[in-house]
């Protein structure tokens, strides 16, 4: 299955992916995904997010609800192989697996593809999933705009969707009885091959607007400047202070300079903080601590700094008797917690939902170069293929 | 003449002017220069780089050159109403008010408008001066391209000229005896109304690329990052210490981050310096010692550092013989230097070459709020006639 979306999106410079939500690759992703539906004789069903489902049973069919796998087929800009389509992937090899160890599920089983996981073109993570469990209205999505200006409706009714059709779809959530997804682990935190969530830490993203004045470069004195670049660099450097203090995670990572030019100070820095803690009150001292050092800075420079939240993800905590379950099924596999959102930490209010991970050598994600080992890879498909043969199966 | 260009090229949202090399806003500023020139009988020259000159006299009439004065039209993004058109508007005005005197040039008097002094499509500073004086070659200048990815050519092409006609002209350069730019000052070090430049600092720009890792900002931990980000944050702190220390300026205006997502560490964080010094010494040392402090804050961080130069400009002496006579003509008006690049800083090499600056209040210049008092405006004009009286009158 790999060899056939390999070149689905890839950049042939950077060898990462740009498969975002309906644009051309995303589309090709979807196909694929409608042809390994078929080649197994699965029924599919598309759901007015344009979620793909294809079930192996009828899903109406068990008071129990059905046993659902799957992740996302799309990525970030230059994104690795496996940030999605590993668990796409492995979900159809397990319940081929399922098939050739003679095994039938007793409850219906199904396999997801949730669009738009990662937020590349529209800014916010998990439209999918989020649409479906109404923790996202469609007049909220229908606000979102990616970076040329198109609104999520037009690009959806372009990709040949009903941007009207969106909204909660809690009778679908209700058929299923439980959802595992399968990701590749996004750090090093992982020994052994395969691994169960545990919890997935609070996160947001904040905004921080250094507002100074534009000025000339080559003849403004530096004692009259209110240069905002100098508060954002203090800012940088704070960040990583307090996350490292607290045992937390702060990064800014993505930053606009207006006006950007090279012999300009510029009149506004505007840099985004993506910041993730164990718990809830870590996580606020973190960016209030961050929060602060920014106004210290920006008062040292004559820059005014506004913070505004732009997300907010409280702590989810993986349902504990799936887990537990889970963690049997494999032999005691080692329980992790991660910092990175994913449409099982948005089911996981709606659905009983678990997750399974796959070892990650280097800990690289969200970059060309994130790499997973084939063994891994296969000791995670049976390790799925056991717990849905465990949950389905008996 | 202010109100018939109060328009043209000038955002609706933040009030400054956007007036690009060859774009609708530029061709309509030449526009308004034809017709400056038709109305008061003076003959327009457009020569091959699309510099404007137009002629009070016959510019081959005087064995000892013709007397030149002007600036330029076009902007830095959401620029000031003052930097370039001041010199223009001084220039016409100063026109009339010889003319009102009752007095006509022995020599012959020219005012210039250069093309794309800013450099703010194509990246470099001066292109209509530089290609006049052979400082650009017609090799270089087609090498150039606006953040469209549109070259130079291509864009001289659309508005009507030809790009392979470019290249140095001394025979147009041999026939100015004297220019004399009239510019708004762009610090606070003016105190009365007028000054004569003494000396345009050295300066230039370097671009410091600091290659880190890219990976999930959520999932990896702060020990296994390489985050340039937090190298360029380093770096951009100790620009400002450096200059600082050695009475010289830095800036990092302009920034490029890739993949620049929020919830991604970036791969890459490129940034511009661009710094100026009294002496070409000063200068080579607070460069050095930004260099050595980013690749010091990589090396802390595992981001590797790249420098390269982009542009460099040695110091500019203006002609002390015309600088003195000037200052003389006005009374004594005080002399500075001054950081900012100019049309008169590239012609000194090849012409007896002089400027004069009007006061700024505020020091603010490249930005909306870059503002000069009316009567200092006035006594510009009438400082400029004298000079123009004094030098082509005699």
């Amino acid at each position: 299955m790999w060899s056939s979306i390999a070149e689905i999106g890839r950049d042939p410079i950077t060898g990462g992916y740009r498969r975002f939500a309906w644009t051309e690759a995303d589309l090709r992703m979807r196909e694929w995904f409608s042809g390994e539906c078929a080649s197994r004789g699965l029924d599919l069903i598309e759901d007015r997010m344009s979620n793909q489902w294809a079930w192996w049973g009828d899903p109406d069919g068990s008071a129990a609800g059905g046993v659902v796998t799957g992740s996302h087929l799309d990525s970030v800009p230059d994104g690795g192989a496996f940030d999605g389509p590993l668990g796409v992937v492995s979900a159809f090899a397990a319940l081929d697996l399922l098939r050739e160890r003679g095994r039938a599920p007793g409850r219906p089983l199904g396999i997801v593809n949730f669009g738009d996981e990662e937020g590349a073109r529209f800014g916010l993570a998990c439209v999918g999933s989020r649409l479906s469990a109404g923790e996202l209205s469609r007049e909220q999505a229908h606000a979102l705009r990616d970076g040329e200006g198109l609104t999520l409706p037009r690009a959806m009714e372009r990709a040949g969707h009903d941007p009207d059709a969106i909204g909660p779809d809690p009778e679908r959530l209700a058929r299923i009885g439980a959802f595992v997804e399968l990701h590749i682990e996004q750090g090093r935190a992982l020994e052994s091959a395969v691994g169960v969530a545990s919890a997935i830490w609070p996160h947001g993203r904040w905004r921080f607007d250094f507002h100074g004045e534009a000025n000339h470069a080559g003849t403004t004195r530096l004692e009259d400047r209110r240069d905002p670049m100098l508060a954002y660099a203090g800012t940088v450097l704070a960040a990583r202070a307090e996350a490292r203090d607290r045992g937390a995670l702060a990064t800014f990572g993505k930053v606009a300079v207006e006006p950007n030019g090279v012999n300009a100070i510029p009149s506004l820095v505007r840099g985004w903080l993506d910041s993730r803690a164990a718990d809830e009150d870590t996580l606020a001292a973190v960016v209030a601590g961050i929060e602060r050092a920014a106004v210290a800075r920006g008062r040292e420079e004559g820059v005014e700094v506004r913070v505004s939240r732009e997300s907010r993800t409280p702590v989810v905590e993986f349902a504990h008797g799936l887990r537990d379950r889970i963690a049997g099924l494999l032999g005691g596999a080692p329980l992790l917690p991660t910092g990175a959102g994913h449409d099982a930490g948005v089911l996981s209010a709606s659905v009983p939902t678990a997750m399974l991970y796959v070892r990650n050598p280097t800990g690289v994600s969200h970059s060309p170069a994130e790499f997973a080992e084939e063994d891994d890879c296969v000791a995670g498909v049976s390790a799925l293929a056991d717990v849905l043969e465990g949950l389905a199966c008996q």
